[in-house]
């Protein structure tokens, strides 16, 4: 096990009716002017926003809106939130909304706090100082409610890309099961989807003799295969919404990733997809996390193996390891399917020609190589699309 | 599931060597003037106790020493922590040790900005308020480091209580396997033994659909049960001493806990026993267990057998799942045994005819009860005891 620090100080509120709890919770913070920021449609009609704002009212909280918030958010409207906060003088945002939603808030959080520009921070520079955030998630997937990472896309090219730093954790984040009974089957899924992602690049490591870290990443993936069929069938499930709801945050605060080497060369190779066509991220992930894992099973046959019957339930080919590891694969696909995610480019609507550009645009050149679990070239990220058309 | 909040704000810090961070992380949470608090012998002769003193003399954070804790922590030593703090405008408590240490540094703690008997707070009251603790943990356990509890035992009466509150979870933890590598092997399988019990009053619950903290809790079982016969081969395996020492930071910060009922009443029939023969806690936990899950196992013997499977490997016996419940826990007393704990009160020293007295000393009369999965009255404790004998 490598040395690690964690540090997860968010406050979570878990249950039904808790989003009414906002106000009382960002006073408690000290937020004492509110930016509440959010996407569109559905956060207003189903009455959310309001319920929020009530709250804030009732704790006498001022509070001024920036709404429009896109799915893969754009760093235009970063900027224009930057701008708003200092010339408000907010000292606290509060997303409401999914894991766009909270990225955004998270960068206007950074760059209201920075004099240069907040892209800095997406091209590597690490967070330490931002605004507080708090949360009321409405889509389990992101695990952003709970982490210290926000991605946001530049519109200049389409660039995609990750910040990081303990400044980004939300001070507290609201989770109620209810808010997700509304989402579409194919939202419920591909969250479900980046839920599981979140894991997978963390149990593929090299590092050796991790089995807390291996048994909690299983523990969660065993649970979104229990769940996630039964909301797929049944939206309205509340029980089921709660236990996928609470594994997405277990799944990305980096509680199941201490002590090990993460991969997230998967996360990498999609970006391009959903930059470039738009798709949710967790559509993209089901089409790459697959062919990712046929690739490159064979550096380390065990540790597929050990999923596959840990977590799907294979019977160990003690005779031929590597034949249990595909089949965890297999049955990877197969629940990816059974849940109505696409999980090859043409199900995504992906295109086989715009694999060069994809390719072109990670950056990685001659030289460079990308994920830990296997270094990657491009060469190698060229035949990982190839292997999901 | 059930409604919850959850925070676990408490910084970290785990692996080789990381004692020596012990100033730099007192500094960065705001520590001017600090208390050392420790037990004795082993971590002034190990040298750990220096290493942490010159790791605080770097930072040039002054500091003074109260030695002498005692396993089952006792009031006498609190009190006279709560007056040393006071006296010498002490801000922030490092203890250096096991549960035990950090149990009576939150007593100090909580006592030192209280102005009636910190005691008080061992009847109930909740801590709102403490002075700032750290952590340097030498013993894979309690789990104290992540909690915001503490069970301190008052002289009088040999009376062991716990406290419990926000306010007292360290605000960072060092964790270093190295440090338990030279504990016996007899503390270390009652330390185990100790992070499988929380587990276990988790576990026991009512509350239906609770697969993510279900998953979790096993995910903690299964890895103690791989990880604690390594160490009793061989103390020095650092690796499975990391995993064991994670682990039971998980299995108590209430993470694996959330969202569902918790027993508890295994943990207070065990006081009674520790408190009368003084005997390790995880040791009477371990005669304790066995006992309360084969009287209670009849309430919901499909729990029981969950457990047996998807912890103990056991076959699931579908036309008799009782079968397989009793399996499960023949399993784990199997595994106590192995590992050197005793299983029964002859086993512990402990009396049969000392079990009237303990009974009456938990104080539930006539018609009190403890425990949540199944309430148990004073004759209910009686029979637990006797099923130990």
């Amino acid at each position: 096990m490598n040395n690690f620090t964690f540090y997860s100080p968010t406050y979570f509120v878990f249950g039904k009716d808790t989003e009414k709890e906002a106000g009382h919770y960002v006073k408690r913070f000290g937020g004492s002017k509110v930016l509440i920021h959010y996407g569109g449609g559905s956060v207003v009609r189903s009455g959310l926003l309001d319920r929020v704002k009530n709250s804030l009212q009732q704790e006498s909280v001022p509070f001024i809106e920036l709404g429009g918030v896109q799915p893969n958010p754009r760093s235009g409207l970063v900027y224009q939130g930057i701008e708003l906060c200092r010339k408000e003088g907010v000292d606290f945002i509060l997303a409401v909304g999914g894991g766009s939603a909270i990225d955004s808030a998270k960068a206007i959080a950074a760059g209201a706090r920075y004099e240069g520009d907040f892209w800095d921070f997406y091209e590597g520079k690490p967070v330490t100082d931002a605004l507080k955030v708090g949360t009321v998630l409405t889509i389990a997937a992101a695990g952003s409610e709970g982490s210290g990472d926000s991605v946001i896309t530049k519109e200049e090219g389409m660039l995609k890309r990750g910040a990081g730093g303990e400044a980004l954790r939300p001070v507290f984040s609201i989770l109620n099961p209810e808010l997700t009974q509304t989402l579409p089957a194919y939202q419920t899924a591909a969250g479900a989807t980046d839920i599981m992602a979140h894991v997978f690049e963390r149990y593929f490591t090299n590092t050796k003799e991790v089995e807390i870290t291996d048994r909690l990443c299983e523990a969660v993936l065993l649970t979104m295969i229990k769940e996630v069929p039964r909301v797929i069938a049944d939206p309205n499930n509340y029980e089921a919404r709660a236990n996928i709801m609470w594994a997405g945050m277990v799944a990305h605060n980096n509680l199941v990733g201490v002590g090990r080497d993460q991969d997230w060369s998967s996360h990498g190779i999609e970006h391009e997809l959903s930059a470039l066509y738009d798709v949710a991220h967790g559509a993209g992930l089901a089409v790459i996390f697959p062919a990712w894992m046929t690739y490159v099973m064979k550096h380390d046959v065990n540790r597929f193996a050990q999923l596959a019957v840990r977590v799907w339930g294979c019977q160990m080919n003690f005779m031929n390891p590597e034949e249990t590891a595909l089949e965890g694969i297999e049955r990877l696909k197969q629940f990816l399917s059974s849940i109505g995610m696409p999980i090859n480019f043409r199900e995504l609507g992906a295109k086989e020609e715009d694999i060069p550009l994809m390719v072109e645009k990670l950056g990685l050149g001659e030289t460079g190589t990308m994920g830990n679990f296997v270094k990657l070239t491009g060469k190698d990220v060229e035949q990982i699309y190839r292997l999901a058309l």
